[in-house]
């Protein structure tokens, strides 16, 4: 990598673009399925809609359809029909109103719709209009929301809710998306035990485990578990070669530095290939990128802060464009004044874990007062991300950009 | 209701707060599950942590473990064991080193780490250290992290991947957590076709259905599928008395006004009790709330751009508490600059489907041009809401508070 302006090390954004390349290589197998089962799935195809919404011309209001050249000074009407929604109106009787319902088809002949609490029912049963009405009054003309042929969503498309809603509008009862991305992970560490069984000295807890499958089943990834691997080469290669007959993706946590103990950038030698990175990110730094033999490999920090923020500003990105999504894919940080200040500036751009709260000021950035903590809580305490770029000093009241989890999708 | 200061309408926020109040009077039962299926669900327990983390101080880097009271003058030194991460020291020897590895326990008798980087392996075995080394530095302390004792997460709180990695942490294998509420949803409307059917003249697709289902689906309830009730008394009655003895809660869409063809009111009148709201709040308006037996009751209108608001501002809020679920169940709306204006003033407070957008003034909102629109295009295409309050008219520029559906848990 020959990227690599400041300090040696690369630029975050570099690494995003490099890895949103390489994601966009390849999209799974595409396969079809009811609306429903497809919530969260990534769109294969465009979707044109082929009828107008709404299908015919209807009323806005539960009222009276009328035409408005009828009312010359007449305003007492005979009402000749009723139709609710749902069912197939006559023409007009020229000369009489009709009874209407919301959402039920305009007859022809009819070209308003005047809303029942500016009628009076007469005790003849006849109706009596005291509000001026105007042409198309309380009237959805046919194809007002969609018209046939018009594209409602776009390939790469992730199917939102309100997405679902949309195409079960156009009467689409299946659709196509891309098949869920089976993504192994794997983990390093002989000091690693599994929970619910006892801790000799020297050794601590997996949470990387739980916490890297928890994070692809989040996102709706098939998250294979590859266990964790012994820290010696014979075992990180057995690990990977099975872990690549298995999945698309292959993720493992720990071991990417260069320390004796490290065996993945070993192993991956002699069954792909593999590039160390040294990012400028903070919570990070060493990030591994490369494939074991077609598939491809990211190698994330062992620290559980920092597989937290490579996870979902490095990770991600790859994870969503393989999947084939194509939209919304790095979400806006949004500004929020600091309710802290930083006086010395870093040589990464560091991810701060920040909770929002409201001050008098209005919304303030609250930073978590233990950042260099290994374990979860100050991910588990913030409300997102706050990004101080390299070389940065921050003063209290300072706009920082913040990145919501809920924005990355795991919140 | 007496709650309503402004033209007769009941403000969101009272809504809001009845909704909320009524939904904690009951939770569901508990269960005991394995970390990665509690993913999502809401704790029904504090956690309080029964170890430190780390549980020994450990070193936070490769490097050698010393005693600085050795550094008198003399920089070579004997290495005398080598501990990995996962392994047991003995004691250090005096006058000796320690090759140590990051995550490795700090032998008795040393006092700091210093890093491999400031240390020269000599011909002979032994290391020259070349940097001065203070007490305890790269020394990671017993109980840095985590102290036993302490409370790491709340009852009521909802599992992120963070929380299940912090949960991995302390070594927890299962967690108790709420049952998933059961939503039983139906719809009403003898013009609604299921999806793949031929639409006859004033037939329409049946959209809320796949909407309900897809949101009770991605807000982790289970969602029971009432169908659609045909527009009269004794199949209205029926269905919401099925529902009742499926269900914790009973969402119903349309049928909640006051028109000759809805049957919602006076179905459960005559098995429950219902209040027909009328809410300051665009779109939507009427909102039904109320108990069928014991079950309680949400009739949202339906219209589908109105079930998107009411459902994610109103019920939503029922739905949560019901769930056990007490912090973060309404997001911050953060402010963010309109690049439009409104001139007219509304008599409700309105929810406008917008998207975050960059312009040269930073990020700016932007308004969907077609907000009445009865589907769901917009919602589709938007990031979120705006809130414009009763009365009030927008200036381009001027900051609105936004409500991101990532935050409402729906993009």
């Amino acid at each position: 990598m020959s990227e690599c302006p400041t300090h040696g090390l690369m630029p975050v954004d570099t690494a995003i673009e490099i890895l949103q390349r390489a994601g966009r290589q390849k999209t799974p197998a595409i396969e079809e399925m009811s609306l429903i089962e497809a919530l969260g799935r990534v769109l294969a195809e465009d979707v044109i809609s082929s009828l107008d919404v709404p299908p015919q011309a209807n009323s806005a209001m539960d009222g009276y359809a009328l035409n408005t050249a009828d009312l010359n000074g007449e305003m007492i009407f005979t009402v000749s029909q009723r139709i609710a929604a749902g069912s197939q109106p006559s023409a007009l009787q020229q000369g009489t109103i009709a009874r209407i319902f919301t959402g039920a088809v305009i007859p022809n002949g009819a070209n308003a719709v005047v809303m029942q609490e500016d009628c009076q029912v007469l005790a003849d049963g006849r109706v009596k209009i005291v509000a001026t009405v105007k042409d198309q009054e309380n009237i959805r003309p046919q194809g007002q929301d969609i018209v046939s042929g018009q594209q409602i969503l776009q390939q790469g498309e992730r199917l939102t809710a309100a997405a679902i809603g949309l195409l079960a509008t156009i009467g689409q009862p299946t659709v196509r998306v891309y098949q869920r991305l089976k993504v192994a992970f794997l983990s390093t560490g002989d000091e690693l035990v599994e929970a619910g069984q006892p801790l000799a000295i020297g050794q601590i807890y997996n949470s990387n485990r739980s916490l890297i499958h928890s994070l692809l089943n989040e996102m709706g990834f098939i998250a294979i578990d590859g266990g964790v691997i012994a820290d010696n080469l014979p075992a990180t290669l057995a690990a990977f070669k099975k872990a690549a007959q298995l999945a698309d993706v292959i993720i493992s946590t720990g071991g990417v530095s260069v320390g004796e103990e490290d065996h993945v950038k070993a192993a991956i030698d002699q069954c792909g290939e593999l590039d160390l990175w040294k990012i400028a990110i903070k919570p990070g730094k060493p990030l591994a990128f490369g494939r074991i033999g077609d598939v491809p490999f990211i190698g994330l920090p062992g620290n559980p802060q920092s597989v937290w923020v490579t996870f979902l500003i490095l990770a991600r990105q790859f994870l969503l464009n393989r999947q084939g999504q194509r939209h919304k894919l790095l979400p806006y940080a949004i500004p929020i004044a600091a309710d802290f200040a930083i006086h010395k500036s870093q040589k990464r751009r560091e991810y701060l874990r920040v909770r929002l709260n409201v001050s008098e000021a209005g919304l303030v950035l609250q930073r978590h007062n233990n950042q260099s903590s290994g374990v979860l809580s100050s991910a588990v305490w913030a409300d997102g991300l706050a990004i101080v770029e390299m070389g940065q000093t921050v003063a209290e009241g300072d706009f920082l950009p913040f990145l919501s989890f809920s924005s990355l999708g795991v919140a």
